[in-house]
């Protein structure tokens, strides 16, 4: 019998309430699968600042090294705010980001049929919106050197963005493996006339473009794809970017969907290995009522068993029993049009093993 | 009489045709209020590559330094896409904002009510956006050293963002002047979970505030702010930020009122110095065919009139003007729900001049 370990870390805020629904969904399909996935929890961000006095304990470093793939709830919350660096729950998610490799961050944003209410976007511009950002996550200037000092015009603050070919192209390839198994159109999105590490990027993109004659690239700048997104949502299939334009496109194009409770998000290294986390944060001002949606961080388990573990028929009947539960009409507070009538964490989760 | 120098770069593309238009509205201006404008002609971009070598010539900054303010059209085309970094259009304008220090670009997306549904967000979402975008515009990463070099894992491209402490305080407070004269809240914009050019910012405005008690000012992180941005655009009144997040934001939040056609944008120097031009490109592919919509230059014509000259009773009476050939169902191809009743560039430039 088959045994994957995954290393579980529920975090902060509604972390908790959703992971545990994740979990019992992953059981269920070990169970139906004949697979066994054996769950061991770590700590990140601030129960871990409060518990072990950093962010990102060694501990967890190493439980999520000797996991197959890694389940993260989410992280943060007003208590560490006011901390300094070193003491803020983020740093635990860059860190892990850091230690594990995790270069290549795949964000789908997905507009669901019986959801499209829920978008400010008119239902004819986002209709069908089903696209995926693919955002570099371990280079640029998330992790350049910083520097801060004084100067003759008060203190001095400097980031550096930094790029090498070889973490460009690792990345491009991801973005053109994506789409290779899409509607094969990838959009490369940078501030070439403007930044050296965009024309890195965009020499890069072309020169790997070779590589798959099968697949259409173009290139848009960040400024521009931010219009587009809101313009013509639909013309999008795969979007290939760096690390700080990945944070504010993958943001913005989530938003579109307007159910930011709904989208999930996988987070590899080089292999098969990798994190997988939904897209929304810890809620604090929701944490503990048991009333927070489940769904992003039940279909992060489909991706985790599609991307990580190679179990494809497992994956879609996740997302499938999802679908069913969506399409039944029952919703959680943060998508339903008549809150009323919402359900909660538990009966969310609950819905969708019935469904599996 | 009162005599201004106004410098007046066409630019490429459409520029010269909507150019013309926002001239004549100027001049119409200055028969009213008794003043005189000398328009003086200089070229800047892809003409100024084509007919002087350089997207910047000496005599164009000459002039710009001399005038009272710089009206600009739009830089760019295909034909210089593929010239190098020195030889291209965008070179010119950001040599020129460096040239004339102006570091604060002021960019408003207001949504005219009668242009409610060339929105593609629904229309209780948008209706009643009003909002500035102010952005630094000559520090961070566009003007900071880049790099290019071999290393052991292929080319390394960086660049460097870089704010001092002056730089940021002093677009903070245009930031908290422009909302003190609106509705009084400022929201600033940064990454300072990330970056350390962001805490900077975020302390400067912190310390700024305490000068600006009437002003409620916030943070918002970028990605949060991009989200924020479709989710409920409503909720900004002014919004501070350094250049790059502002390329974005204030393409993202042109674009939300869906007439990106109508914007227009400022960029200050210190004192009443400033350049004006439309938010919009060059629009190669329709340059010539006397299609264009020239309210966003003739809207710029206003904000120059307001910010560098002082005249806010002609500024008001353009722009008012401007509104009320709208109400009366005029439109430009890029506005019009019904293509075939259009008007082209000077029809419609007659009419806002007719209704002065
Ligand atoms: C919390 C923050 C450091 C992080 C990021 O910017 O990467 C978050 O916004 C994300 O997108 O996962
Ligand atoms: C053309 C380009 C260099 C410029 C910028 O990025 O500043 C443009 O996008 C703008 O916003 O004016």
């Amino acid at each position: 019998k088959k045994n994957y370990r995954i290393a579980v870390l529920p975090g902060d805020g509604i972390g908790p309430e959703i992971m545990q629904e994740a979990v019992k969904v992953l059981q269920l399909v070990g169970e139906r699968e004949g697979v066994t996935f054996t769950c061991e929890e770590g700590r990140i961000g601030g129960i871990a600042i409060d518990t072990d006095g950093t962010p990102l304990p060694e501990a967890t470093v190493k439980l999520a090294k000797q996991a197959d793939a890694v389940l993260l709830g989410a992280v943060g919350g007003p208590k560490w705010d006011q901390n300094p660096g070193h003491l803020r729950p983020e740093t635990g998610l860059l860190g892990i980001r850091k230690e594990l490799g995790l270069f290549a961050n795949i964000r789908p944003a997905t507009m669901h049929s019986s959801l499209v209410e829920a978008s400010t976007l008119k239902p004819e511009v986002v209709s069908g919106v089903d696209l995926i950002v693919v955002r570099e996550l371990t280079g640029g200037i998330y992790f350049g050197e910083k520097k801060r000092y004084d100067g003759p015009n008060g203190e001095v603050a400097e980031d550096q963005c930094i790029y090498t070919e070889a973490e460009v192209e690792r990345i491009i390839r991801v973005g053109f493996e994506i789409a290779r198994k899409r509607q094969k159109r990838l959009v490369s999105v940078d501030k070439a006339n403007v930044l050296e590490s965009s024309r890195l990027w965009r020499k890069v993109a072309e020169r790997v473009a070779a590589d798959y004659p099968d697949v259409e690239l173009s290139h848009q700048l960040v400024d521009s794809c931010a219009m587009q997104l809101v313009r013509a949502p639909k013309q999008f299939d795969v979007i290939v970017t760096e690390n700080m334009f990945g944070d504010i496109l993958s943001d913005q194009a989530a938003m579109l969907t307007g159910s930011i409770g709904m989208l999930a998000s996988a987070s590899l290294a080089a292999g098969s290995f990798g994190l997988y986390e939904p897209v929304h944060g810890s809620a604090p001002d929701i944490a503990g009522k048991g009333i927070a949606n489940p769904l992003a961080t039940i279909l992060s388990v489909a991706m985790m068993l599609r991307l990580s573990l190679g179990m494809d028929e497992a994956a879609a009947a996740v997302e499938n029993a999802v679908w069913s539960v969506l399409e039944a009409g029952h919703r959680t507070g943060d998508i339903a049009a008549d809150p009323s009538k919402a359900i909660g964490t538990v009966a969310m989760g609950q819905l969708v093993r019935d469904e599996l």
